[in-house]
């Protein structure tokens, strides 16, 4: 140690020595993409970024950083809504002498460890891209249960930590119901191997679920085992038009009852939304009656390749027609098609992200409360921010609605007080759900931008039963601090 | 207070107040069924058996008990197989001087509270018997996942407090993956209430998971809401035979990759299994080739009342048998064949305790090792206990083997050290799961039978963990005392 050096410097030069040089991060253009969320909202900060290889260099860097008191904030492919993997962030949340913490990017921790086809069982690391799971899965003739907009940027350790939904939550569940098995590496820097692949262990309480969604609060999840499905061999794409939500949720109702485990999809999009989408890919067109107040994208999927889901589907939307619950519907008739239906549900993020600010909310009610709430709620909104529209997609089957009051650029720009806003326009919508006995977060997790709706909305003695538990595993709450708990 | 009255007499007293006299059961005879578990092997003892009718009385019981340091021990149908429900057991874990534990028993709280078919949820009372639930969920054309053996007299709580599996886990998962929300008294009687109906709630740790599985040592779970699924409509059910386990993994990996979603059971049983019921169950006919080796009861559902699954089981069947992979097959031709398959798996229990001393264990490994670990498992044991017969019944799709080990009620007696004994043949069976990644516990939980086990074959690190959630939540270690901790 030299008179000169500062513990900064000593840190840093403990975590070159760990990972090599080269995977410590220091320069402010380097560490720019680390320390701001993909949407450029939100900017933090970091006093480096590692990027580690192995369980064993994440667990030394957790113990290095530990004994100098400085906070970490694991990160995957920092595609998260909430500001779970950004650093530093709000700065007044930080006091002007805490070193700025370090950020654990685990993207070259990437490698696909074991594929068991007849387990229906894979294991990966967390760095692992989402996409690179799900082809994996599939050259073993298997299917990885989860599919959302980033898959092709996203990591199976941020889904895990965030416990990801998607639009596949109907038939698989959350990323949380696809772990089998995590290792962990604890706060102490103590590393936790339980990578197992058992269908069912009841040998104790299922530390794995506590991790899962914890988002990074509880130590850094550093490898996973993942539940694999049968691969569907058959699939029927529709896009379904009603006049009105109760008729939406009447053709889930009968569609599940008539065919329940075949239902993949079941995505909800109001006429506003749409109008977007098209707006932002001149060339998209809807595969029906662009009038419609709702559309909803309709997937069965069968791993029976011989299943004859065009003809099921055909029957299930002459009911419904005959039913009155359907405007029009289109089947796709090929894989173009299917193709076509989805680049609308897929063009969503980008094209609201170009045509305002969109304050998006993750809100889930029971699902048979999600027109009452969505009436509510839009009225409640538009009666005090005018200015904005109601822009609506919902994981239907989830009861889970992005329901995003939309403001133009320029309106946006116009408002005096931005961030105070957005917080206040959220605040609306998220009593509007706690009314119907809904949450503030369905799939996108708390992160720093909800933790203050966590501790508004919820029970004084569940999140102290949170803070409990955070406090027995992360006694020094330098994990992640500031996130899920103000 | 009198001179007379001792401490023990004063908390009487208040449980008498708070529940009623005649549900604080005191009496020898009385108390009997509540500190015994169903099979007759474990005698506990108990202060008293108090019979709440509500959350409430619940809380009251709880504070009272922790105001005179009485530990706990919550109880619904007492089906349970690791002892985790029995009080007082084994009476050299207690210490003379402590109070005998007080029984908290939820059968009074039975009502079903809501069940809501278009959100596919139902929400009850923890001391619900599981057959009424599912009785409850029918009513209202809706299905819930889990059945079992007991189902006609366990209770919801304790299927949650245990994360009951059964036969059909394969399709629906365990209980665990029915919780939407839960409602729980506290170590300090506060009560929780997490009885949200929600598909998904990513707000802060998933507490539901910790206090399912946790085998009442975290508190007293008192209502649920539960995930209901379309029912089925259609059934085919089918009689398997064959070689040996591996063939029986090929048409379970088959099966699975032809028609997925559709398996709802997966049951193994071997041909000592099947002799010992068709001893105790005179009457009774094997659906085909009663020397086989191994048979499997293989079961499809739809919701689609449509769907024509005789055919596709004859497809499949036919693929398996050019495949060589049966040596026989037999087809339900109708709900009282259907019946008569089922009446086979479901006269285990009761054949096996009458038949003699069966060691029962609940072993999971990776599915692809089921064959290596039984092999090698019965190979250990015979070569130390010859005059066992060892009896397979698995679900196979989960990995789930329940190889017990069977002495006739002659070879038992002879043993000199029974309880030593039937330690060191578990032991012996868990050693060889646990080298094939298995676990000691798949479905029946830990109790107090197997706490010796997780602290033996689980990391040391990760029971540390178990040991600090249980110490965040409840301090004085008064509830369930015992149990999972050794």
């Amino acid at each position: 140690v030299t008179e000169t050096s500062s513990p900064g410097d000593s840190l840093l030069q403990s975590l070159r020595d760990i990972v090599g040089a080269q995977y410590v991060l220091t320069d402010t253009h380097d560490v720019q993409p680390y320390v701001t969320d993909w949407r450029g909202r939100y900017h933090g900060k970091a006093s480096c970024v590692a990027l580690p290889q192995s369980t064993e260099e994440v667990a030394r860097i957790v113990r290095r950083c530990a004994a100098a008191g400085v906070s970490l904030v694991p990160q995957g492919g920092n595609t998260g809504l909430v500001g779970a993997a950004v650093p530093g962030y709000p700065q007044d949340a930080h006091s002007a002498s805490a070193p700025a913490p370090v950020v654990l990017n685990l993207r070259r921790m990437n490698r696909i460890l074991h594929v068991d086809p007849v387990g229906n069982a894979i294991t990966v690391e967390a760095g692992c891209i989402l996409a690179h799971v799900q082809n994996a899965a599939e050259r073993h003739d298997r299917y990885y249960g989860v599919s959302l907009g980033a898959e092709g940027s996203c990591q199976i350790g941020g889904n895990i930590a965030t416990n990801a939904g998607g639009t596949g939550v109907i038939k698989y569940g959350s990323t949380r119901e696809q772990v089998l098995g995590l290792e962990v590496v604890l706060p102490d820097g103590q590393i936790w191997n339980g990578l197992r692949s058992l269908r069912k262990d009841n040998a104790g309480y299922a530390l794995r679920h506590l991790f899962a969604g914890s988002e990074g609060t509880l130590g850094v999840i550093t490898a996973a085992t993942l539940k694999l499905h049968p691969r569907p061999r058959a699939w029927c794409t529709a896009w379904l038009t009603a006049d009105n939500i109760a008729h939406v949720l009447q053709c889930l109702a009968r569609t599940q009852s008539l065919v329940g485990e075949r239902i993949a999809t079941f995505e909800l999009l109001n006429r506003r939304q749409l109008e977007i989408v098209r707006h932002h890919i001149p060339d998209l067109r809807l595969p029906a009656d662009p009038e419609a107040p709702y559309a909803a994208l309709v997937e069965l999927t069968d791993t029976d390749g011989h299943a004859r889901l065009d003809a099921l589907m055909e029957r299930i939307l002459g009911e419904l027609l005959a039913a009155g619950l359907l405007r029009d519907a289109a089947i796709a008739a090929n894989s173009a098609q299917r193709a076509s239906f989805w680049r609308i549900r897929h063009g969503i993020s980008e094209a609201n992200r170009s045509h305002g600010m969109g304050l998006s909310t993750d809100v889930a009610v029971p699902v048979a409360h999600v027109g009452a709430f969505i009436e509510e709620a839009s009225a409640e909104v538009l009666a005090e921010w005018p200015q904005a529209s109601i822009v609506l997609v919902a994981h239907l089957g989830d009861g889970n609605v992005h329901f995003i009051p939309m403001f133009s650029h320029a309106d946006w720009a116009a408002l005096p007080k931005r961030e105070e806003t957005a917080d206040a326009v959220r605040a609306r919508v998220h009593d509007v759900a706690a009314r119907f006995g809904g949450t503030f977060s369905a799939e996108h997790g708390v992160g720093f931008v909800l933790a203050g709706e966590l501790a508004r909305l919820r029970a004084p003695l569940e999140t102290a039963l949170m803070r409990r538990i955070k406090q027995a595993l992360d006694e020094t709450w330098l994990q992640n601090p500031g996130k899920i708990f103000s």
